[in-house]
């Protein structure tokens, strides 16, 4: 175990990139010696983003963003901030130049390629990267990330919906063809995009679904959720976009099986979470709620058994910046690199 | 048909009374003569809600809520825009003297009085009334609001969910055993009551769920759902509660009977609504939203087939103080008085 | 008289253009003829706004922005909704063409175009129409309104911030050396530019001042001021952007001439506006709220005397795209016609 | 010096007292030993704010506010965060029992007691601990809070105002009969009350300004505008309410006095500010905006002179709830213990 190690950020303009910054200003162990960015290159952090002026690291430039760069900064473990698409061109080549790499888009994430390619609309240049990755969410695989090398991060949609899910479908108490997911996620995620569907005036005062009824983050959600049943699971999942800057609620519907019981739920939830200090079940009368999780890494998961309906409800909170995004790939560093996996977190 | 009406609003202070207000104003064959509230007796319109100074019965001054007081004022068909429980007082000695009444609370929406008294956990004074009154959800109960004396107007989240239901369910061409729906309001809904819940600092920048698993809407819902399929019908619902100030957005998954095709769907949509002004049934890539209906009486529908699942996705939007609750309400008064749906609301 | 004008709206793809278009249909007097914008050309009014689909005028085409178009349309009266630089083009063919033409830009409002050059940092082409346009403030030129044909529509924040002060100017009872102005705008202001800054996630949780200290705007606000008082006026005003879509609030301070009694500011007001159904003097503890005046034409002004510092306190508030911008306009054609000032506007 | 201390708040169920707890679970050297609340008392920290379940401190009790209780918790250093008038009843017992009390509230600022009732219209019944506090605005009072034993925490709207001005007026720079300050905050700033005025839909899309002329701020806003003179100063402040829960914004107008050129504008604050690590003097361009500073202790200042007027306008930026109230109250805890000022801040 290092008790420091040097980190460099990939694409650090955008609001993930930006998240992972302010996080690893407070990391005690994760020292950042590198930002790149094409259109920022020469410019300081606290030039560039006025919130981190007059903190750690503001005098530090942003570089360019190739390879060679990266490499001769001495970082050994390297956030790929980057549009899907891009982290390709870079995975590969720091990988062989020996860093670890924590990827946070979607290249990395699907096993089968066809599906990527199917979802993403793209062709995947790497497909044997896309079968060694670790997906990278932290409570569901913890051991496989301890020598992990390409951390494919879990998505910010993903991780709302396949922590309240997994421990139920491994404990094999749900029904698999019966799961109906609504998420809602803050305007952050749609990036730092100059687009007029973004701007205030058109998501102020404004609720919309998007993504009907194919959203891409359904590749990575039914890979994994199969995996966890043992089974194909398909299910159906509605993404809306919500006024808030920060935030995914989700609420999700499911069948458990017959003979099941309410507290077996409860049960392996607690279970699967016992020592999960990020994952928070709520007690008694509480329902997750955004603004208790955003600017931080917690998950807040609730449930409810509905006896007129015989259905289950499953509700999760998370910032999708961080426990989404910034926070779990530092979450997966901490893992990586053999410290508390709270370290710089919490 | 009478070219002009006298209609009162009682419990005026309120957000759907104050929208009831505003929409009077506008309305050329509605004369507004008195105004109720036990706090605000006395004082002016345009005094109590500054943005109607300067306007049409501006300088109208609130009376106090009382039966004999609203009856003097001689109006003939009278709004209740108050709390569920206390339209009980009101509407029987209101409809002895001889007046037509229009209600926007739930008081006399459900038929089956023990329903009503499970779900909002009070007895029901006036079973015969409820069991009299038309349901006031124009678009479905058209024919019968036209000699209606009490109109128990829909609520917001049921005119969001039966809207998009009822056409398929009457053509049979829905499980009835696999509704789910997610919806979400603004805060509006929850009233102009002070309290901490509802203070701006803790719903911006929150999302969250309520009222689960088994929300008050949902007895009028699955009455009128069963009413429409002809068989009981028990759903699955979910409201939450988004930063804004008007609007809900609902989304609601169900399962196509086998044999039935997408084409279908949007036939017995389209047939229902033909003349329906108020619905609107979007075309090519449009999904609603909920700033494209909010201070207008319309209702957008879109919906989706999603082949991977064998399940219809609907998506509707409304504004949940005007189609939700006033304009509904409005509409109604049209219909009884045989003027154009859509007079005052377009 | 006429009872009635055709009307086109060149640029109507921005916020200003289609809160015009909002406005005209509710017009009884003027007929929608034809919409122009580059971009939009071909397609319907209710497929670009989906809140207009189902309504008046929801399937007029837009037509490709160029004059002959316009003139062809048989319009005799045409709104400018185009950004600064772009109605010069338009106004001097048009009204060649006999046509009255209503520009909602800052192109004919300033008088010296040496000011619009200094301010706007572009040459003027057409200064003998800017010697000849009338500035579009309805409540302090309405008479010269009577007979122009064209307006140059005063902008939204000189609105805010000339309606408070042109009466007190007038009177002489306001030292010309002591104006300071601080105004907030929601974010609509803007304009539909997909820039970062506009960006939801970049002005929700933000307020920010701009164009500090010598914003565009200054050069009109003082040329009326000075025009008002007689004599030359330079003020400070910082404009600052708000999380909000619509909405202009002003708070001026001003210093009384010596002698001068706080009752001759409410006097002088009073006086000015006495028939100005738009302005709304608020009246005991009132005071300016942006939400009072949204989707309204009206501006609410208060005042109070500060002993403490011998200050007056100007204060007014109003909705950035009608008063300042849209609703300005009809308003405007309204006294080109002859009609009553305030039709389709109340 | 200790290495660490113990310390209790007084009062934690409002938003100040949230965010003094939010820090303390930060701070490496200050250990919360107690938390009061009458309300609350019996309730664990976790279960009250379920932003904190999980985190250090989550399972602490809320203990009744008396003072026996705080002293027998063993706190040395006590954080009253009370409603003004409340903190007389407190700070006295707590300073003779030996403990230090650092006030969030009004009550001690205000040197001259009769001051303190003209503007708060209440009795001072300590006017004798008014005269010995030391004002907690740590950059201009920081030698005298190292011996402090009572510490008057300044007010949010006074650290937005006075931070720009008092160097300016220290070095003489400006008239001091010509500032004009307008601030805009958010409204957790109304504090947590169920007050109809601050529910979401009364405050958003809503821009209002209130305490129209006199605001309470005003009196320690003189005070130590008049200190740093060494002459009285009044000025005019108008505070805003905009739609942000957390933020203020300052624009201040001034007048440099005759002979006095831009670039000692500068230069006080540069050499005023040297060490100061939470102010930050935007370079260049930049502007201050809230979004850059909340959940920070920073204060950003910015300032520009404008030729045309010979005015300077001064614009600042602040967390009301960290650097208006419990930040600047950590960090006068900090300098009180003899620690680095940005201890657990940073």
């Amino acid at each position: 175990m290092q008790t420091s190690v040097k980190v460099a950020v990939v694409g650090a303009s955008g609001y993930s990139g930006e998240e992972l910054v302010r996080l690893l200003i407070a990391h005690p162990r994760a020292e950042l010696v590198a930002l790149t960015s094409r259109q920022l290159a020469g410019q300081t952090l606290g030039s560039v983003f006025p919130r981190f002026a007059g903190m750690r690291y503001s005098e530090l430039p942003f570089i360019n963003s190739d390879v060679e760069s990266v490499v001769a900064s001495g970082a050994g473990h390297v956030f790929l901030a980057l549009p899907h698409g891009l982290a390709h061109e870079f995975a590969g080549p720091l990988l062989r130049a020996g860093l670890k790499v924590l990827d946070l888009s979607a290249d990395f994430r699907i096993k089968d390629v066809s599906v990527y390619e199917e979802f993403y609309g793209e062709a995947h240049h790497e497909p044997e990267l896309a079968a060694r990755s670790v997906y990278g969410l932290a409570e569901v695989y913890r051991e496989a990330l301890k020598g992990a090398d390409l951390v494919a991060c879990a998505g910010c949609y993903p991780t709302s919906i396949l922590l309240p899910l997994i421990p139920l479908l491994r404990a094999n108490l749900l029904e698999t063809d019966s799961i109906h997911v609504c998420s809602l996620s803050g305007v952050s995620g749609a990036g730092r995009n100059a687009k007029v569907d973004y701007l205030y005036a058109e998501c102020n005062e404004s609720i919309r679904a998007y993504g009907v009824p194919k959203h891409r983050h359904l590749a990575e959600i039914e890979q994994e959720l199969s995996s966890a049943a043992k089974s194909t699971v398909l299910i159906s999942f509605t993404p809306h976009l919500a006024p808030v800057t920060r935030g995914i609620h989700t609420t999700i519907y499911a069948k458990p099986r017959r003979g099941v019981v309410p507290e077996q739920i409860g049960e392996a939830l607690a279970g699967a979470y016992a020592g999960a200090q990020f994952v928070r079940l709520l007690k008694g009368g509480g329902l997750p709620d955004t603004k208790y999780v955003t600017h931080s890494n917690f998950i807040d998961i609730a449930w409810r058994y509905d006896a007129r309906t015989g259905r289950l409800v499953l509700l999760s909170a998370e910032d999708n910046l961080v426990k989404g995004a910034a926070g779990q790939a530092v979450q997966c560093l901490n893992i990586l690199c053999g410290w508390d996996e709270t370290c710089g977190l919490l």
